[in-house]
C-alpha cells in the first residue's frame, strides 16, 4: 500500500518559513513512528502568480484533488495589493477551497495555559478557553452571484449575495453537531435572523438537524452581533459556534485574538469524504502571512505546527499522534521557549522559528 | 416661535424605564436652562404592534419625519420572537432608518474612568478608550434586493443582497471625515474588499473622497475581519472607523463590549441637513429592550440620558449643555452610584433606575 499524499503550499510572505518546521515534523513521524507521508510542494497565492500568473494553478488544483490533505502556509503580500481582483492571492485560496468543497471550517481559540498573560483580556476570562468555532466555507456572500461593480446611470454600484441553501446549512450544522458530541455537547448558532432572510432559514435549518438527528446536544442562537459582544464579555459560555462564511470570518478573528497568541493557531477546512471516510482536507494557519517580518527568522511555527496535528486527528485518524505532537507544544511553551511574537514581561528564552523547531522535534 | 419638537418611543421592555429617567432630565433643560422642547410620545416595536398590528404605525412613522429629533428606548422581547418577519418589532426600527434616510450612525465606544474595571480586557488596553463608530444605516444587505426565501427543486433557498452605490458610500465616508477633524483627524475604514466587491467599491470611494475633500485626515483601510482583531487587541489606536451596516452592526458592538459598560453607551442616527442645518435625527441606547431585567426597577438609564445628550450636541447645537450633562453622568459615577449592572467587586452605592435618574438630576 501506498504512503498517505500530502500536498504542501507554503505560500507568501512567512508561510515558506513557518511550513519548513512542519515538514521536519512530518519527517520525524516517518522515522520514528513509522507514520510516512509522500510529500510534494506547490506554489499557491502570489508565489503562483508570480510564476504562472494567477494565485492558484489548474494543475496545483488537480493535485490538491488527488491528495489525501493539502498543507497551507499563507497568502498574500503588499507586492500583490495592487493585483486585479481576479489573481489576487486570495482567490488562489479561495478556489481550493470551493473546488474542494470544503464546507466546514474548524477554527479553534484555544488559550495555551503558559500564555495566558498573552491575552488583551483579563486571565480569569480566557484562562482555559477553549471555543471550537465551525465557520460555513463554501457558500454565502464569498461565492453568491450576482456580484461585481457595474454602472448605474452616472454612478457605480457594489453588488455582493449572500445565498445559502437548505442543504448548504445541514451539512455544516450536521459537521458541528458531530464535533459537540466529542467535547462539551453544546451548540451555539450564530446569525441575524432579524435582520436578514437567510439567517432565518439558517436559523430554521440548525434547530431541524437538531431536533431531527442531534437532539441530545445542547442547542441556543444567537444573533452575530451579539455574539461579538458575548465572545469579548464572557467567552467561556462557549463550546461550539456554528455561523456563516462572513460572520465565521470576523467572529473567528475575534475568538482567535482572545486568546492573545494568533500565531498559536491552527485551523481545520473539511470536505465530504471519500470511499475510505477521509474527508477532503485543507489545514493552515490562522494567522496571515506577516509581511512584516518575513525572512528574519522570526515567525512562530506553532499555528502551522499544529494545523498538521490537525491533519493527523482529521485526515489520517492518528488522534494520539496528533495529541503527541500537541504536547510536545504545550511542554515548549511551560519551559519558556518563545518566538518574538510570544517574548512578553514574563521574560522567557527567545528563539527564532527553526530553533522552536528544533526544541519541538526534542520534546517529541 | 416654537419651542424644538422631541418624538419619544419608549418601545418595549426597559425601554419605558430609562426613557422615564430621559423625560424628567428634559423637563430639568426646560425648567433650568430654559431649553424648552415640545414632546411627545408614541408606540414603537412589540408595544406599537401590540395596539396596531404593526411595529410602527404609518402616523408614528409621519411625525417622525416631522419633528426635529426622535428618542427611542428600545425594540423587541421573547413575546414578539415568533411574529412574522414583516412585523418583528426590528421592523420598526428599520423602517424609521430607512425612510427618515438615518445613513450615518455614531456609535462611540468610550471607557469611562470610574468604570474601566468592568472591562474583560485589562484595564491599560481599554483605560481612556475612546472610539466613535460611523456605521451606514439605510443600506448595505439590510435593504438590499432581491432577498427572501424561496424554493428550488425541493430545497429552500435564503437570500439577502449587499448593495452599495457610490453616493452612499460618498456621504457616509464624508460624515466620518468631518467627525475625524473635530477629534484626532484619524479615520480607519474597513470592508472585506478582498472578498467582496462592494468592499472594493467602499474602499474605492472612501479613498476618494478622502483625495479630493479630507486630504488633511489621516485614512487607512483595514479588512473587517482583522479589524476585528485589532479591536481586541489594541483598541486605542482607532479614532474615527468608518464601514457597513452589516461590518458595522458587529463590530460596534464587539467595540461597545471592550468598554465593559454597555449600558453607559448611546447612539446617534443621522440623516441629511433641512435647509435650517438640522439633520433627521434618531437617538437611542445602544443597549436593548432587556428583557430578563424589565420591570423589576433595575435598568441602567444612562445610556438613554447620554443618547440625549448627544441629541443635544447634534440635533440642538447645545454642545456646551450635551458636556454639562456628561460631567454630571461622569460625577455620579466617580461617586461611586451604581445600578445593579454596574455592582462590582469595587463596591459602590447600589441604586435603582430612578434613583440614578434622582442622582444625576442633583449633579445636574
Ligand atoms: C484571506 C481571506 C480570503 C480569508 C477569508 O476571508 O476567508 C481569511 O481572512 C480567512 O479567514 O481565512
Ligand atoms: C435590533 C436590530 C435590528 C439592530 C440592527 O441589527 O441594526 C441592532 O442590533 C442595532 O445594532 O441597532
Amino acid at each position: 500500500m501506498s504512503n498517505p499524499s500530502i500536498l504542501i503550499l507554503p505560500g507568501d510572505g512567512i508561510g515558506p518559513e513557518v511550513m519548513a518546521q512542519v515538514t521536519r515534523i512530518i519527517d520525524w513521524f516517518g522515522e520514528k513512528r513509522d507514520l510516512k507521508f509522500d510529500v510534494e510542494t506547490d506554489l499557491v497565492g502570489g508565489a503562483a502568480y508570480d510564476k504562472h500568473g494567477v494565485p492558484l494553478s489548474d494543475e496545483t488544483m488537480a493535485r490538491a484533488l488527488e491528495v489525501d490533505a493539502v498543507l497551507l502556509g499563507a497568502v498574500g503580500g503588499p507586492k500583490y495589493d495592487n493585483l486585479d481582483f481576479s489573481v489576487k492571492p486570495e482567490r488562489g485560496l479561495l478556489r481550493l477551497r470551493k473546488e474542494m468543497d470544503l464546507f466546514s471550517n474548524l477554527r479553534p481559540a484555544q488559550c495555551f495555559d503558559a500564555l495566558a498573560d498573552f491575552s488583551s483580556l483579563k486571565k480569569d476570562i480566557v484562562s482555559g478557553l477553549d471555543i471550537m468555532i465551525v465557520r460555513e466555507l463554501t457558500s454565502g456572500v464569498y461565492f453568491g452571484e450576482p456580484r461585481g461593480i457595474h454602472k448605474e446611470g452616472n454612478e457605480r454600484v457594489g453588488i455582493n449575495t449572500q445565498r445559502y441553501t437548505e442543504s448548504e446549512i445541514a451539512r455544516v450544522a450536521r459537521s458541528a453537531f458531530e464535533l459537540a458530541r466529542k467535547r462539551s455537547n453544546k451548540v451555539c448558532s450564530m446569525e441575524k435572523a432579524n435582520v436578514m432572510e437567510s439567517g432565518i432559514l439558517w436559523r430554521d435549518v440548525v434547530q431541524e438537524i437538531h431536533d431531527a438527528e442531534y437532539p441530545d446536544v445542547e442547542l441556543s442562537h444567537m444573533y452575530a452581533d451579539n455574539g461579538a459582544m458575548q465572545l469579548v464579555r464572557a467567552p467561556k459560555q462557549f463550546d461550539v459556534i456554528v455561523t456563516d462564511n462572513l460572520f465565521g470570518d470576523v467572529l473567528s478573528d475575534c475568538a482567535a485574538m482572545l486568546t492573545g497568541s494568533l500565531g498559536m493557531l491552527p485551523s481545520a477546512s473539511l470536505g465530504l469524504p471519500n470511499a475510505e471516510g477521509r474527508p477532503k482536507a485543507l489545514y493552515e494557519p490562522v494567522h496571515g502571512s506577516a509581511p512584516d517580518i518575513t525572512g528574519q527568522g522570526k515567525a512562530n511555527p506553532i499555528a502551522c505546527i499544529l494545523s498538521f496535528a490537525m491533519a493527523l486527528r482529521y485526515s489520517f485518524d492518528e488522534g494520539a499522534e496528533a495529541t503527541r505532537l500537541e504536547k510536545a507544544v504545550e511542554k515548549v511553551l511551560a519551559d519558556g521557549v518563545r518566538t518574538a511574537d510570544l517574548m512578553g514581561p514574563d521574560g522567557g528564552t527567545p528563539v527564532s522559528t527553526t530553533e522552536m523547531g528544533d526544541v519541538i522535534l526534542e520534546a517529541l
